[in-house]
């Protein structure tokens, strides 16, 4: 059989053809009830894609639907590089508004009956039960359950949760628990018999891998590492390992093979803890190939033994090249955060006529939202950025992913502030290096980079001059439910939290030179937020620059635009005996209301 | 009784109050029927606010039934400097599309039957018919007839039509028709006998009076000017007198008071043609009040007898604190418009502190929207905007109100081609003045205005360094049927005029600074012209700044930030020693796609 979703309604065929069999009949845009197709929130901020799954034998068939009739619409124009324009309506909760309800259906070939799940266990659906999100199931081997991941509103638990088709009661195997910000859930994996899988937990405050059973037994601690896991790379069931990635190197950006036992004994680091490795093993587990580098030696590739023991060299970049072309290898400084301890990594390119006897204009790339990834330790080829003159650095913030919880949790209710506040830090760190002109500083970011590159200028505006902030959060009121809430709580609550973190009352702040851009099309971040951040700043009677990418999505500026800017504001602007932006000039004041 | 129109159906009800009565149950946003509400194109293009007349003796009440179901919606999104926006969903025709049907419905309170006048004779509604717009109603003085305006799609022939109630038949009674561009007309002014009118007519080339009866018969031909008269000031039937005010001084731009018979004989021009006059015309018909003025004149008001002669002086402005401050007064000057043999006027105005042995940076205003008027010659007061230190410009188009209907004419099927290159006229007319820096010139306008200065940036860039455009019509296909297709004809067969007066083709000619603006909320000139520029802009990798209004409506850039605009671009970009903006920056050539 194959299954449909049309019009919102689950309907099934069967798959060499024949009459179509409609299951569900109350769906559709109308009714405002989705089956089979995924709600907003749960497409952007839970993976969703195509909510529907099949029994192991085929015959039943599992999906989710989603009740929207209680959340608000909110609209876009699109096709305006048309002459006619379009409009997208979409149910879009803001935060502190009504979520769509979940629920998991099961329907029944040979009975031909549907039945809801229990997901929330006989309770009623309220921010607190922990089934206020319910997303990506998968079915037992055995066909008996069907697995979700659910959380409360908050999503200060998560839980992997199953629901028995016989009888449509849900249980918790296995729930992550932290209460004091968010708890942060994956898919199992499961060994053969279907019933034992890995769980992956930060139940320690650092990633570690658990076996458990689908009793909800733990089984072994598989890890008990002070640092993260990254990934499971192979599980050998026959020689009882696990292979897994680890950031057990010099730092947390080198990334190590590991392997343990199935019960947790003889963990063993395979690779170089001075080089990143990225590894891949060989079907009867007795090699892995090994491609290692860092940020500044080109990846080589050799083949080693299960031990790690060099087999033979099979690849090494060649980049002569790069020499050749006077280009410059990134550097790579430590700088502590704004926390006053936690050492941080910045990275630092150079343009190829790079003199150090002058002085350089400087562009930060930021992005840096909550568990986002930093610097990794890959080789960091030329930036074409850097050959317009400028010194080109990205920076680590505390909150980046591999860092451990405990930092991670820092961000709790203030996102965004102890990020900025690390980049403020990092740009600082490099004020004593003669060539770098503290006085021509830019950053750019796009989305959360975005949000972080103008709270940058407007909170410390003694770091940078000018800020390229491209579709902008400018304001978490104006996002969505389960990312604002995750992060800051209920604004009905949590009001101080959603002030804190805006740009808009900080608009009055701005100092330097500003570009804003943001697509009309941005169906992610809406142009509202880049247009109240306008209004705020126009109302402060501030100036600034605006770019629109008509009928773009949630995008950044075209790069050639917004070197220009920066080109303009930190060159041309602050030449030497040129005007300057700040010449008097004479006449009424006006007002640019 | 009072008439309501409510959720676009009418209802009757007694004016002491009482019960309610619903005249019509098809109207409704979902039906797409309005009934004395008016669709879209009608209140933008044909002045329509509330289409609801009661006769006469108010037993009988006429409206307008508009029917929107072949017209397209469009929408905008408002309301987003809100958490929640909403959206705007509007029946808008664009060029070549369909149009709203309008038909003229009577309702008999006796009878309580309500009839749809025959408006278009029994045709079929087409492109051709005469009746294809209908608006403007009024009843006739023994409520027999509801007179209507009407015209065909392309509105080269315009009538005064007549629906008799009893038949519901329509006949023509004053035809205007200008097959080679379009036609207009005008309200007729009624005598006191409910049967004869003063007529408007531009049959000559010139804007005259006639003298009409309802059966359509000519009485006479009240003026026969070869300049166009303005406004009827006062029918004075006793006395058999027409008082009128024409464009019949030293130039159009002098408006005087005449005096005919009404039968046509004895006009007499009652002002001195050196000044601009604003009349009052006393009750008795014996004296009139005088305000006299130009534009470096200030306003006199003085007492006159019914030939002229003066009475006594009433008022005279002090203008001695303009000395006093040291402003300067507006100097007018003439060039030759681009067919090399129409006089323009121009408006040159100084900054108070101005020493015509420097050289000065000058600012251009413009609108020049066909038929739109141009400077006038009331006394112009000093302007801020000089004090910046600019030289303030404004110029005449030949299109502009008073220069004729044949010059009007010309603009036909090339809207702004002509009156784009008489500014670019006006401008070179200016550049053997010494103290004109004609390298530092910008130009800036608002709707039609906004097209204008982009335009002239696009096409005439010889002239103008810096443009300022505010809410541009970009394209002619991207606005409504009427005003278009009256200027430039169907898409489908004119597509050669729509593009000869297209900015987005032009696109790729920028090469001084433009600026562009638009507010979000704009139902007039969609945000999607300013889209569509920009995007044409993008495509040619060209600069340029933008500025957006959040939930504005058709509205022009803050006068700060853009006077902020052409000082950077006009002064400091070009402040001799700076690195100016044409410096040349090293680097890979970006692609600003």
């Amino acid at each position: 059989m194959r299954a449909i979703s049309r019009d919102y309604n689950i309907w099934i065929a069967p798959t060499a053809g024949g009459p179509e069999k409609q299951i569900t009949t109350d769906g559709g845009q109308g009714s405002r009830i989705r089956h089979g197709v995924g709600s907003y929130v749960y497409l952007e901020e839970f993976s969703v894609s195509q909510p529907v799954w099949w029994s192991p034998d085929g015959k039943k068939l599992a999906w989710m639907r989603y009740d929207e009739t209680k959340v608000e619409d909110y609209f876009l124009q699109l096709d305006q590089t048309h002459t006619q324009s379009t409009v997208l309506t979409q149910a879009y909760p803001h935060p502190g508004a009504n979520n769509p309800v979940a629920d998991l259906m099961v329907y029944d070939t040979e009975t031909g009956v549907t039945q809801t799940m229990d997901v929330r266990e006989g309770a009623p659906f309220s921010d607190e039960v922990i089934g206020h999100y319910i997303w990506a199931a998968q079915w037992t081997k055995d066909g008996a359950e069907v697995l979700v991941r659910r959380a409360d509103r908050l999503q200060k638990h998560f839980d992997l949760a199953a629901c028995s088709v016989a009888t449509t009661t849900c249980r918790s195997v296995v729930r992550e628990s932290r209460p004091a910000s968010w708890a942060k859930g994956e898919a199992p994996r499961f060994l053969n018999d279907g019933k034992r899988f890995i769980w992956t937990s930060e139940r320690t405050d650092f990633r570690n891998f658990y076996l458990y059973d689908l009793s909800g037994k733990q089984l072994a601690r598989l890890t008990r590492h002070a640092f993260d896991v990254v990934d499971i790379v192979k599980v050998d069931e026959q020689g009882g390992w696990l292979w897994y990635t680890a950031r057990s190197g010099d730092n947390h950006m080198l990334v190590q093979l590991h392997r343990v036992r199935l019960n947790g004994s003889d963990d063993k680091r395979l690779t170089d803890p001075k080089l990143m490795h990225r590894v891949d093993i060989s079907p009867d587990g007795k090699f892995f190939l090994d491609v290692e580098q860092a940020h500044d030696k080109p990846p080589v590739s050799r083949l080693r033994d299960a031990n790690g023991k060099l087999v033979t060299d099979i690849a090494a970049s060649d980049a002569s090249r790069f020499a050749t072309l006077g280009l410059k290898p990134a550097e790579f400084f430590v700088f502590t955060s704004a926390d006053g301890k936690t050492p941080l990594y910045g990275q630092l390119q150079f343009p190829s006529n790079f003199d150090p006897t002058k002085t350089y204009p400087m562009l930060v790339s930021v992005y840096g939202g909550p568990a986002s990834a930093g610097l990794t330790e890959s080789f960091v080829n030329a930036n074409p950025l850097a050959e317009y003159g400028f010194l080109i650095v990205k920076l680590d913030a505390r909150t980046n992913l591999g860092r451990g919880r405990k930092i991670l949790d820092t961000t709790y209710k203030q996102l965004g502030v102890a990020e900025i506040d690390d980049f403020a830090a990092g740009i600082r760190a490099l004020w004593d290096r003669p060539y770098v002109d503290r006085e021509r500083v830019g950053i750019y970011g796009t989305s959360y980079g975005g949000t972080v590159a103008a709270a940058t200028i407007l909170r410390h505006p003694e770091t940078v001059q000018a800020a390229s902030a491209s579709s902008p959060v400018a304001d978490y009121r104006l996002y969505d439910t389960a990312y604002s809430e995750r992060h800051l709580g209920l604004p009905q609550t949590d009001a101080d939290a959603y002030e804190r973190v805006s740009l808009l009352p900080l608009a009055r702040q701005l100092t330097g030179d500003l570009l804003i851009y943001y697509g009309t099309s941005d169906d992610n971040v809406h142009p509202k937020n880049a247009l109240q951040f306008i209004r705020a700043l126009q109302a402060a009677g501030k100036s600034f620059e605006v770019q629109v990418g008509p009928d773009k999505g949630h995008t950044g500026i075209d790069q050639g635009r917004m070197m220009e800017f920066f080109i303009e504001r930190l060159v041309l602007d602050r030449t030497p005996n040129s005007g300057g932006s700040d010449a008097p000039i004479s006449g009424p004041s006006a007002d640019p209301g």
